[in-house]
This record gives structure tokens, sequence and C-alpha cells, in this order.
């Protein structure tokens, strides 16, 4: 049985950023939080409060420390709280991230009405969101977008995950909403790129696992899109999961991961589909 | 015979404040001068020079006098070069060109490259165009649009006249140029609602007759979208050109007329449209 694993799976840039910015300051040791998971890999997050690294909801019972913040940002509030609280900020937030809440700040203050290209209930949009001071909106379609009311300034940034087709759909319809419109193009094509490289594995193999945290919305979508073009797709977070049932008749597998998921899980999980190969000579 | 006038047949606001400005301006009179024809139509540039107007092709022989600013507008070097000959200028540029200026003025100060979405050869074009101090392109469509540079910033103003098609196009190919994409949406859309209109009306007579300078850029448009729909299209300039022949088993004539059409050649097109009707009971 052959096993192929993608070239762009596992952690991007940002990710990898926030990763060694965590186990950097989980090293050093004292007391040590993080805002919230560090990046959507519950087996990185178990590995760090092993370390000493505490996930926080909120820091309002926090007076001192270092607190970490996690790659899809935090809020402008929860940053400001961390300042005045004089808390040891480790700044992980991926630098793309970074990039729109910085877009959006100076977009509100120049008096644009801004629009959100994305998941209103993901973590980085809501940070993304929080840095304007004026009117915001969260669109996940060009039909909400359609529903918008007229504007004078339009400004539009979009979370870093989602799909050019989405953000070109929005442009146009806010090009009917208001006279100026200003965008600002957020998105990171590694999440494209690692999926047009699952869907083609996926084409090409008998079996498709997809390794990531079931919180991890790239990764959901990362199996989804596999899945169209392999039924035979299943989307684990660690190698314990694995059926050997999923490998009969298999003569290719195919193996992809997230954005969140670490090199150890991706490795893990092909010693182990290794171990259930039928096809093996003894 | 029944003659169907369009709603929306001759001057715009821009031509009608322009063609205002212009004849008060001959009124006055003394040395008055028009920098190229100060609309596209023959008939009105006609009975300015009549009234002492001469049209110049450049500033370059005059040394006093009054300048009248078409309403397609000029060139920024020839905007200066009235004020520094100290002409007094009347300025009946379209404030709707006037605002695509001004855009291109500021997106080009502000580091923007500026994309003209419009036809290089129109004066309104050369005119915006000339308002860049950096890089500035025209293109007339998103084909055209895709084979420019990648780009960092890049602004967009469309012609004022053009579809809203098409600046979409332009948009969507900028969008994969630059990070930062700022549109100002100059489009008037006097032009699309005339053609629309144009276009049910010619679906529902016999004969349509569009009017309008055959210099003019919107009356060549506006004869092409009705001959769609009624393959009896005939654009003339004046009443003289119009052929009894025409109105052969024709029931119904829809007239419209170009955005630089005074109302008087629309009378005089009515009028003798009337003289010719074979129907007529004496």
């Amino acid at each position: 049985m052959e096993i192929i694993l993608a070239k762009r799976a596992g952690f991007c840039f940002g990710v990898k950023r926030a990763t060694q910015m965590a186990f950097e300051a989980a090293e050093k040791g004292g007391e040590t939080y993080s805002l919230g998971p560090i990046i959507h890999s519950p087996q990185v997050v178990n590995r760090l409060e092993e370390m000493g690294v505490t996930v926080l909801k909120s820091l309002d019972d926090l007076a001192s420390g270092t607190i970490i913040i996690r790659s899809h940002g935090v809020t402008f509030e929860e940053l400001e709280e961390a300042v005045r609280k004089q808390l040891e900020v480790v700044d992980a937030t991926c630098p793309f991230v970074k990039k729109a809440q910085e877009n959006v700040q100076s977009l509100s203050a120049a008096g644009y009405d801004v629009v959100v290209v994305g998941d209103a209930d993901h973590p980085e949009v809501q940070g993304i969101v929080s840095f304007a001071k004026g009117k915001v909106y969260v669109v996940g379609s060009g039909d909400e977008a359609a529903r918008l009311p007229k504007m004078k300034k339009v400004g539009i940034v979009a979370q870093t995950t989602q799909s050019f087709e989405n953000l070109k759909l929005v442009v146009l319809e806010c090009l009917l909403k208001g006279g100026e419109i200003r965008v600002f193009n957020t998105i990171c094509d590694a999440t494209s790129v690692r999926q047009q490289e699952a869907m083609t594995l996926a084409r090409e193999v008998d079996c498709m696992i997809v390794i990531g945290g079931y919180n991890s919305a790239n990764t959901k979508r990362l199996a989804e899109v596999c899945a169209e073009f392999q039924p035979r797709t299943h989307h684990i977070e660690t190698a314990h999961e694995i059926d050997p049932a999923w490998f009969e008749g298999v003569n290719r597998v195919g193996v992809t991961a997230g954005a969140s998921t670490p090199k150890w899980l991706i490795d893990e999980v092909i010693e182990r589909v290794r171990d259930f190969d039928c096809t093996k000579t003894t």
C-alpha cells in the first residue's frame, strides 16, 4: 500500500511562528497563559498545558504573568486590557491577521464603513472586527453583502482563510453600495493552495486521511473538499482514531493535514497506516 | 403614425450646465473661445460660433480673453496654461468628470498606480488621465486589465459614460494585481438609464430615430443598442437627413437623442417626421 503525503500538509507560516513563540515562552517558565487556545490543535494546546501554559477565556482574573496572544489574534479591547494590566505580552498573532486588523483600524479611522468577509463566529473575525471604531459588518457571502445598506465609503478586508471567489462576490455587491470602495486583499493563499493540492491527491488515491482539530475550520473545509472527490475521506485528530477496515482493497492512501496540525501528529498517522497495511509482505 | 419620444432624450445634467455657461459667456461678448468643442454637437458649436465663440485646438496662440472649458474637461496642463496666461476661465467641465479628475489626482498623490476604465482616445479620458502624477493606465475591458502589471496599490476610476459591467470586470482583474485596490465609482448613470429606456422603446416601435452628433460616442452607442432590437434604426444629426422612405408601413416611430443633443434639434425632427406621416388624413 502506497502512502502519499501532500506537500503542504500541516503548519502554515503563521501557526508555525505562533507555536514556536508559545513553546519558547513556556520554556522560559513563570506564570504563562494563553488567551484562548494558541492554535486550533487540542494536542498542541495539551503539550503547552503540560509545560505550564494555562488557557484562559478572559483576562478578568489575571493580575500578572505572561500572556500569549494566539495566532488568530484577540480583540482590541483584550489587547488594551493586557497592556493596562502591565502583563508581559507575547503577541503570536499571525502577521497576515495582524495586517487585516491594522487595515480595519485605519479604514475605520478614515471614515469608511467596514465590511469583513468571513465567518462571524470565528475568533479571527471577532478580533478583526473589534479594530473598527465606526460601523462594521461581517458578511459570509455575496448574498449577505447584497443586503447591506447604502454606504458612502466602504472598506473591505477578508478573513485570511476566505476563498478569493467569495471576496470577489462581496466586492461586486459593495460596488453597488457606495461611491468609493477600498479593498485590502488580506487573503493568505496558503489555504487555497493546500486545498488545491488535497483535491488533486484525493482524486488519485483510494482513501484519504485529513488530520486536524475538530475545532479547526480550515481542517473541516479541507476534509469537505477531499470528500467531494474521494468518498472514502476520513477526518481525524490523531492516529488512534484510524480504523484498519478503511484500508480494505486500498492500494493508495493520501494524507493531508490542516494548518494547525503539528508534524508529530502527521508522522504518527503515517506510522500507524503503515502498521495496518494488509498488502505488506512480512 | 404615432411618434413616441423617449423620456430621457437629449441633454444630460452636465451638458445642459455647460451649454448654459457657454451661451452666458457668449452673450457677455468680448474675445471668447472654447478649448475643443464645448459639447459633441456640431449644431450647438455652430450657434456659439455665430455668437463669436471660436473653437481652439490649443491655447498656444492665445494671450488674452475668456476661455470656456468644455463639458468633457481638458488636461491638467491646459488648465495650468490658462491660469498662467491669466485668461478668464469659464470652467464648464461636468461636475461628475471633475470628480473623476480630482479622484485621480488624490489617488496619484497618495501613491496609487491609477487605472482609468474608458476609451483612451476620448477627450474626457485624456483629461482625467492627465491629473495623475505617477503611473496611470487606460483600459477598455477586463481583458485589457488582465494584461496590467502587478501593482502594490491600485486606484480605479471610470470614464463617466462607461458601463457598470465593464467597471466590474476591471475591478475583478485588479483584485488579482495588487494587495490594495481603491475604486471610485465615477460612472454617471444618465447614460445607462437613457440606453435602457431607448432599448425598451426600440422594441415597441417599427422605426427608431436616434439624434446626435456623429462625433458623440454616447449617441453612437445609443444607436447601436437600439439597432439590436430594431433593425430600422437611423442615427441622424438633424431633421434634414430624414428619408420619407423610412416610414413606409410604419405605425409607430420611436425618437431618442444623445446627451449632447439640444431640444431644438429634437423638436425639428419630430416636426419633420410628422410632415412625412403617410397615414395622416388631410
